[in-house]
């Protein structure tokens, strides 16, 4: 894994999610890797060169050359290092599901409930909270028709897992800035649940910014869309 | 294939790029199916029950259990029917590549093309058609790397193909609605020259619909949003 020749890179953003997934995978997969941390304000000549369409992190440089986009690249890891820790389900509907509810959190979770919560105040903000709590009932129900499996993968903490847990160290920040706790234990006991033993995981101890750290971050950031809090 | 016991059925809107390429798949996989016809104005309950979350066509339906989004089900179909023309590329690497440029395709280049050109006039229109001449000139770029072969799939007619041989039914509605004609000889020769022999196979001569018929569907719908052409 990750030894002998193969040459494994990433290029990323710590506080990223999409980031944050990569990392995870090879930390699963046990694959090392060299990191380069990238600034969105000023981009490295190497992210243009590998990323020349999107211009955006993360990418795997895998032996010189480029995979983008988070999701594709832990499918990649999942065919290129097929032997450890298996992401994806083998059964081809959960596979098909699991695909499914990672595409479901990156065409709505960030636009309608991330942006919504992090950029705006008032009706904007609500209705993030409204679509939060919506799709995190979404991934709740999710979670319970898995009849007491511990993880979105089943026994295995895998694809969908991963997907998810980065968004944990951005709850925090969205709390903060909405003035507002997330009803965890009335609403989403299972995902909660979820949560912690996620967290426990080396992978995700290891890779996952710490909260506060991300929130620091993100004051600076939210105070670029809006001028009083 | 699609025998026995299987019962295949798919819920989609004849003009629907999305769900053009899941009839494409099943044909090219030799799946018998039953189709239905969906109309977005009045969703039947079928459609609501299986996709409660997007709402959505395309559905494919196998043996009662729904799967949603279009380049998932083509994977799914790929994993349940393996056996007949593999769709995604074996090589890992190529597999990457191939879902790189299929969702490239579908958070580009539906909004930021067929969006414009279809429902905008004058500076939306000029702003599409420049979108639409980079990206098929970077489709262009990525079939010209294949060196020689015919489809983006290299000698296979396979999953990329299929995500995007759809737009072909459209573009002629693009160019009228635009009052232009796509450089395809000068521009773009090696799109052209795939697009010509995707269209000799069966399986899309079978499936895509008529341009004509797709403009004519057309021209009421851009009404809605433009006044005077």
């Amino acid at each position: 894994m990750g030894e002998g020749e193969e040459e494994v890179k990433v290029l990323s953003v710590w506080s990223s999610p999409f980031g944050i997934r990569v990392l995870i995978g090879l930390e699963e997969k046990g694959v090392r890797y060299e990191y380069q941390e990238e600034s969105l304000a000023s981009k490295t000549q190497l992210l243009l060169q590998m990323n020349p369409v999107h211009k955006k992190i993360p990418v795997l440089i895998h032996n010189g050359k480029p995979i983008c986009e988070s999701l594709i690249i832990l499918q990649y890891m999942d065919e290129v290092w097929p032997g450890s820790n298996s992401l994806l389900p083998s059964n081809p509907y959960d596979r098909a599901l699991a695909r499914f509810w990672a595409d479901f959190l990156d065409t709505k979770f960030l636009v309608n409930v991330v942006d919504k919560i992090f950029k705006c105040t008032g009706e904007g903000q609500e209705e993030g909270t409204r679509y939060m709590l919506e799709y995190l009932g979404l991934l709740e129900r999710e979670l319970s028709a898995g009849e007491g499996k511990p993880y979105f993968g089943g026994e295995q903490f895998g694809f969908l897992d991963i997907a998810i847990i980065p968004y944990a160290c951005w709850f925090h920040t969205l709390e903060t800035f909405r003035k507002w706790k997330i009803p965890w234990e009335t609403e989403f006991p299972r995902l909660q649940e979820w949560v912690k033993k996620s967290m426990e995981r080396e992978s995700v101890k290891k890779i996952l910014p710490d909260a506060q750290k991300v929130l620091q971050y993100a004051i600076p950031v939210r105070k670029r869309f809006v001028s009083s809090d």
